[in-house]
């Protein structure tokens, strides 16, 4: 779960990443893959949960940035890159049945449907690049594991069925550094940006900063504050709480390589 | 010291403030004054030191955001504003000699001299009015008194004479506004800016939130954390310090209303 702050890839890259995807060469997680380039979190459901899970992300954009949502049926995705079938250019699926994990398939073409919708969705790893271009520290990707997130007692905006607590990455900062964390990431809304939240992890419902929802604990040094990013782990607890009859996610670091350049996610 | 969020006044108050401070009409604070309208702090020194003083701006444009410096005895500030004269329109200034307060007269006609030469520098009511625009909470104004201000242990960039500490300002807020107040202050560099650190005063030398080195205490409710920001008494400070032979300030609140409109220092 690292992204690479050197190297700029092509979009040949990106292209090559999800033929890889699709041949099964790549099974792995896509964190340094095609740097540069935005990577998406994915969320596919049927049609009959489709509208209302769109409502959800067009009221909670922090924790779901929707890049794109693709027609019922269709595994294109224009909008995201070139020739992109969602049922194979992702590593690694999960399936889910009335919210129970069934499968973690490297191809899905066999059980897609006509009604299914994909929904994808803004990655940290976007903004994270531009931290790291910044000079401001990650500490995860120092330490070389994943981001610690956590279930906060921030409500989401319920949307039909969908509903829950917001989950939040957490990366720690000097003040300095998180002050300007705040101004880079704020230029990417697309991708979560701005903190939700920084300093005392109490105020939020986190009883204990070692002890993440999920992913690693991270180091905190003295002078340094947590500081908290709405996390797309937001919509997949959300999804998995309404146990849909049917569902497809990404398998977690295994997300779609896109088209797309972070640094044009920029507002200014 | 508080700024009015409610109707923007045209470039005929401004003025007429100017024109009230020159008739001896005005001898108050300007705050509420001309709302919408820039105003400044004034540091008016001889020749001899303003090459040094001006370097002393360039290298700390945090506390010290230059928005006009005056040719050698030349009263006028094209820059600020039609027609004025430094010397007549604020209302009321400080005289020092020797680093000690002489005089607090409401016009510097009979002290001026050839050799001076004015430097004014933006002032938070700018970004403050952004602030309570936003609907941010500003406690000091609020509260009716005047925003705490603390010496930091943060060295400023020495220039020839001048250097010491950073002074700041501070404003309580919760983490949510904290975020949103540098997202709205750092549109505005020439008026101080985002802020330089937030969270643990101790972290920046500040002994005791509860008593500030100048203005005023201010209550910092549950859940909220101090947002401290970079002030224009620091160069009145470092000038104080020089003891100058001659200078002249503006007394604290008595500000120079300029022609320029706050919403237009905005840098995006």
């Amino acid at each position: 779960m690292v992204s690479n702050p050197g190297a700029r890839g092509s979009v040949e890259l990106a292209r090559q990443a999800r033929l890889d995807a699709r041949s099964g060469k790549l099974t792995g997680p896509t964190a340094n893959l095609a740097p540069g380039h935005v990577q998406a979190n994915l969320a596919i459901l049927p049609r009959a949960l489709a509208a209302d899970f769109l409502h959800f992300c067009q009221r909670n954009p922090k924790p779901c940035p929707l890049l794109a949502m693709s027609e019922p049926g269709d595994p294109a995705l224009p909008e995201l890159g070139h020739d992109i079938d969602i049922r194979t250019d992702i590593p690694r699926y999960r399936v889910w049945k009335n919210g129970e994990l069934v499968a973690e398939p490297t191809d899905v073409r066999d059980i897609w449907r006509d009604d299914l919708v994909s929904f994808l969705i803004g990655c940290s790893f976007s903004f994270e690049e531009a931290m790291l271009d910044n000079g401001l520290p990650v500490r995860h990707i120092e330490q070389g594991c994943n981001v610690p997130m956590y279930r906060t007692s921030i409500p989401t905006h319920a949307a039909g069925a969908f509903s829950g607590p917001l989950v939040v990455s957490m990366r720690p900062l000097k003040a300095a550094d998180a002050i300007r964390a705040i101004q880079v990431t704020s230029r990417f809304p697309s991708v979560h940006g701005a903190p939700v939240h920084i300093g005392d992890p109490s105020l939020i419902g986190i009883a204990d900063i070692g002890r993440p929802d999920y992913g690693d604990p991270v180091e905190i040094r003295a002078g340094e504050m947590p500081v908290f990013w709405a996390c797309g782990v937001t919509p997949q607890s959300v999804v998995a709480s309404v146990r849909p009859e049917f569902c497809i996610t990404h398998a977690p670091g295994h997300m779609l390589v896109t088209d797309l350049v972070n640094s044009r996610m920029a507002v200014f």
